[in-house]
């Protein structure tokens, strides 16, 4: 379906400085359509394209029927192929040259205050934007671009100044990469996991609840607890042990992991119980350290590897709450994998080995829905972010980099994205709209068994400490969900469908015989559902169809009489018959495969 | 075992009379014995016996030795067979009855500040008491009685009092029935949930993480689960539809029910984010409602029955905490039925067959491990504490009056128990020390539905608004499992057995076929574990006995060189021969019938 083609945060690289000068043209465009109408504010290159940000002299109004002519006047600057240059110039002459644009005087007053010296780019000879670049060589280098959409937006993005016009667009290197864009966003559109959340009835929110809080409807829970005892079987089987702790804890518990500099303005606010500050917990490790700690272990108890599907809860801001993706109350298939040194290395192996496999069953190809992030410790950085240990850092990352190489895994590397103590592989996903995200991570701590104190007894009969590793399986359910919803557009495989089977009825007499038939479902273990509602046959399979329910079943005069069921799979324009067992066992064996054929 | 005998909280009974007699000749016995060194402060009789206040003067002290000489005066006095008869008198002839006596002359006074007039009774002519009574008529009532234990106790249990000394007695109507008390005392003793939860290794606490907050471990975290998976199997089965809430609304929610002024007191502090105010929930009915009403709903779709495994947290006092059957976060199996008027009844009726289903899945039997106690509205109330609706309150009470009747369960009415919403239906279980406690409700609510605006469309097409079954199924897994523990002594079925079969070498060649057979029932999807720690094969099966783990499988030679499997079954001496497919098959059926054999 979609290509993982990891796209660096790099901003040097060469599509992002296309973007930018598609950008430049964007504001030349306009400045020769509507030089005495408008004021240019700022506007730079990002992941998806480019945006330029303007002001507006008087009752001048920018709408989207404007886009026509301004396309039209870009593609003439780039049919032009005005070479782009740069120039170095003091701020004094800077401050010449643009003195009639209060924004970008405000700009080289930072500029001028920080010491910089000022840049700027022409384009030919008659723009000129004052920009750090980099740019493409000439705007004959736009080979593919595209005007999105039009919005307001604050001047430095601070509602107490002035709200601005912003017009986003994208540019690619090629015609057909623009098309797959446009294309591909279309695509996300459709699948917007709230969209189809909502046509869907997977889950909802409500203003009095509370901003970033769903709530799972029936629908939606189905997909939750499937993915949960997924969860749990398998980690199971593969000698996890969970456990279950409480959703707060005192603040002191965060002050002794270490996590609570660092986590304060993410977490919630302290509740004063008694004599005890208590706080909702942004993670479980000191729970599941303090459980550990409970009694003493032998060197042959490890791997300890102690999991949790657990809530966790995180202040985020409300302009960055969206759907099940970013939410203020998670819950994280969690576990904290308490190890010698010298099994640490197999265990994180087993950890990629685990996660490779429930992504597989959840239909994700590796390499092309989801690669691995090496997030390394910015050691030169000033030791307020990184724990002060280097030799340890040192063969943290050399092992977390050993692994990958040799479980031959799709990854790439990112300075500076570790977690605190210590460094950590990301699993990135791609999503429907093109973007990568981090799903979740495993992280290898040499900080935490020391504030905590762990131990084990070695063979020798002497305390040692223990290595942990912080993992997940399969993510935060909430953001798992929303992946999924998206990745599917809602037509799940069976296993984990809200409906597996819907027996429509024809007319009011063939009800019974479907309420007979869903019940002879039902008790084998299968999802089903009677729609006798009174109305006509075929608005319902249009219903059940957008519902996207894996198997249909009309009930009808014709059915009534016959032995066999005619069942109209998902994607199928005709149906199939089957004997109703073998029906029964087909679908049955495919939920118990987890597959994700129908 | 035990036979559950409701007791009345009503203190006319006979028993209680008699065991407040038996406090009153504690206290004869006691001024006989040292009446120059104590002063009689107070004494009830309570649900399980009675107990003495008194101070002491200067550094006289009574302990345990003191008993037998109490005893044998106490039983001096019983023989004496003296009459214990009532005298009212003036509060001015009382307090000269008690002048040398500050704590009942402070008692004096208060009777006189509220107008009421004191009651003496006198033991004989030699002993009296300031004392609402009632009593038996004579001390040669009390045909059974012993001292139990001594304690501190502040004076009006303020701790900015004196400290007193109590002494613990209990009194029954024969020999018989305080020999059995005792019985079970120390039996309850040995099955206190506390000290098997640390035995067994179920769960535990931590300072650091704070009081009434239990971290279930991995075997604590296996019941709980089984527990979970029971409860969702079985009332999806029975038509629930289970969803996901979050932990924590704005406060704006539960001033909307209603709940905040009632419930104020018990909940958490509010945590401000952003511009709301949120508190963690401590019931989920309105989150239900706020699902519920995220649609419209048509008759046809009615009961809807809304489930959740649900996580809540309450305020209890730190005094109040104890174990996992008193605590500050606890998860309730919980469910709201929306449905008509003329549906409530049944609906009803059908909960109690699901409370009845489960708790004999448990291995509780009805009558005897449990009953229901009707907990109905004291509607000459001065209206706060009930809302104010007569006949619907009359319409409530009969539908569960008429459904305990109608399902011929063991009941009993409660006047002034009900929620301030509407009437309920405690399940009340015997705990193994003989104390009655509510485990869970079920109630019928007519205010809700008003407060939330809850609604559904008639077959007239009209809105019409639903009744609400407020339910457990099972209870909150917290105390529930403190229950079990007890009421199983830590023997627990086999299908919520954390560990199913140990498998135990004899000497260390022996533990490679240990792996190897528990890999096999674990593949089985048993709980197999391989007890393979160099020590005698005595010694470990004494540890798995005290574990009370239901399969143990020795594995030496002799076994090496058989094709059987010998088992012993928990609590049997000998082993039972089985071929090894036949005890898998065995094994699994039972875990899969939830049966209570081995």
């Amino acid at each position: 379906m979609l290509k993982l083609t990891h796209m660096k945060k790099d901003n040097h690289n060469q599509l992002w400085a296309l973007r930018h000068s598609a950008e430049h043209v964007l504001m030349e465009a306009m400045l020769r359509l509507y030089g005495d109408k408008i004021i240019m504010a700022m506007g730079p290159a990002t992941d998806d394209g480019f945006y330029f940000d303007f002001d507006v002299k008087g009752d001048f109004k920018i709408s989207l029927e404007n886009f026509a002519e301004i396309e039209a006047e870009m593609k003439k600057i780039i049919k032009e192929d005005l070479p782009i240059t740069k120039e170095e110039l003091s701020v004094k002459d800077a401050k010449k040259l643009f003195k009639d644009n209060p924004y970008k005087i405000e700009w080289l007053e930072e500029i001028e205050k920080r010491g910089d010296k000022p840049t700027v780019f022409w384009t030919g000879k008659e723009f000129v934007d004052l920009c750090a670049g980099p740019h493409a060589k000439s705007t004959g280098a736009i080979k593919a671009f595209k005007l999105l959409k039009l919005a307001g937006a604050y001047w430095h993005g601070d509602e107490k100044n002035k709200m601005l016009t912003r017009i986003y667009g994208t540019a690619f290197e090629s015609q057909k990469e623009l098309d797959d864009y446009l294309k591909m966003m279309a695509e996300a559109e459709k699948r917007d996991h709230r969209k189809l959340g909502k046509d869907l009835d997977l889950f909802v929110f409500a203003d009095i609840i509370g901003k970033g809080l769903p709530m799972l409807t029936p629908r939606g829970t189905v997909i939750r607890k499937e993915l949960e005892k997924f969860v749990l079987e398998e980690e199971t089987r593969r000698g996890y042990q969970h456990v279950v702790t409480p959703h707060l804890a005192k603040v002191d518990l965060y002050k002794k992991s270490g996590h609570y500099p660092y986590y304060k303005d993410t977490m919630y606010p302290v509740m004063k119980v008694d004599e005890e500050e208590l706080i909702l917990r942004p993670m479980t490790c000191p729970h599941h350290f303090m459980l550990y700690k409970s009694r003493p272990h032998s060197y042959r108890e490890l791997p300890v590897r102690i999991a949790e599907i657990a809530s966790q809860f995180r202040y985020e801001k409300s302009g960055e709450l969206s759907g099940l993706s970013r939410v203020r109350l998670f819950c994280l298939a969690d576990a904290h994998i308490i190890c010698a040194k010298d099994q640490a290395k197999q265990e994180i192996k087993n950890v990629l080995d685990l996660i490779d496999y429930m992504n597989k069953i959840l239909g994700l190809k590796k390499g092309q829905d989801y690669c691995y992030r090496l997030s390394l410790g910015d050691r030169s950085d000033d030791n307020k972010k990184y724990y002060k240990d280097d030799e340890a850092w040192e063969k943290a990352e050399t092992i977390l980099r050993e692994v990958l190489k040799e479980a031959k895994a799709p990854f790439f590397e990112a300075p500076g994205e570790a977690a605190f103590y210590g460094p950590k592989i990301d699993i990135q996903v791609k999503k429907v709209n093109g973007q990568e995200e981090t799903a979740f991570t495993v992280q290898y701590d040499f900080v935490m068994p020391q504030r905590f104190d762990l131990a084990y007894i070695n063979k020798e009969g002497k305390e040692e400490q223990p290595i942990v590793i912080h993992r997940s399986s399969i993510g935060c359910f909430e953001r798992t969900m929303a992946f999924l919803i998206e990745h599917y557009a809602g037509a799940f495989p069976l296993w984990f469908s809200p409906v597996q089977i819907a027996v429509l009825s024809v007319a009011e007499k063939h009800a019974k015989h479907c309420e007979k038939l869903a019940q002879e479902f039902k008790d084998a273990g299968l999802r089903a559902e009677v729609w006798d509602e009174n109305e006509t046959v075929g608005n319902k399979i249009r219903k059940a169809v957008a519902q996207k329910i894996p198997y249909l079943i009309v009930i009808g005069d014709k059915e009534l009489a016959s032995e066999k069921l005619a069942v109209r799979l998902r994607g199928e324009k005709d149906t199939t018959e089957f004997e109703k067992d073998k029906f029964i066992a087909h679908a049955k064996k495919l939920v118990e495969e987890r597959s994700g054929e129908l």
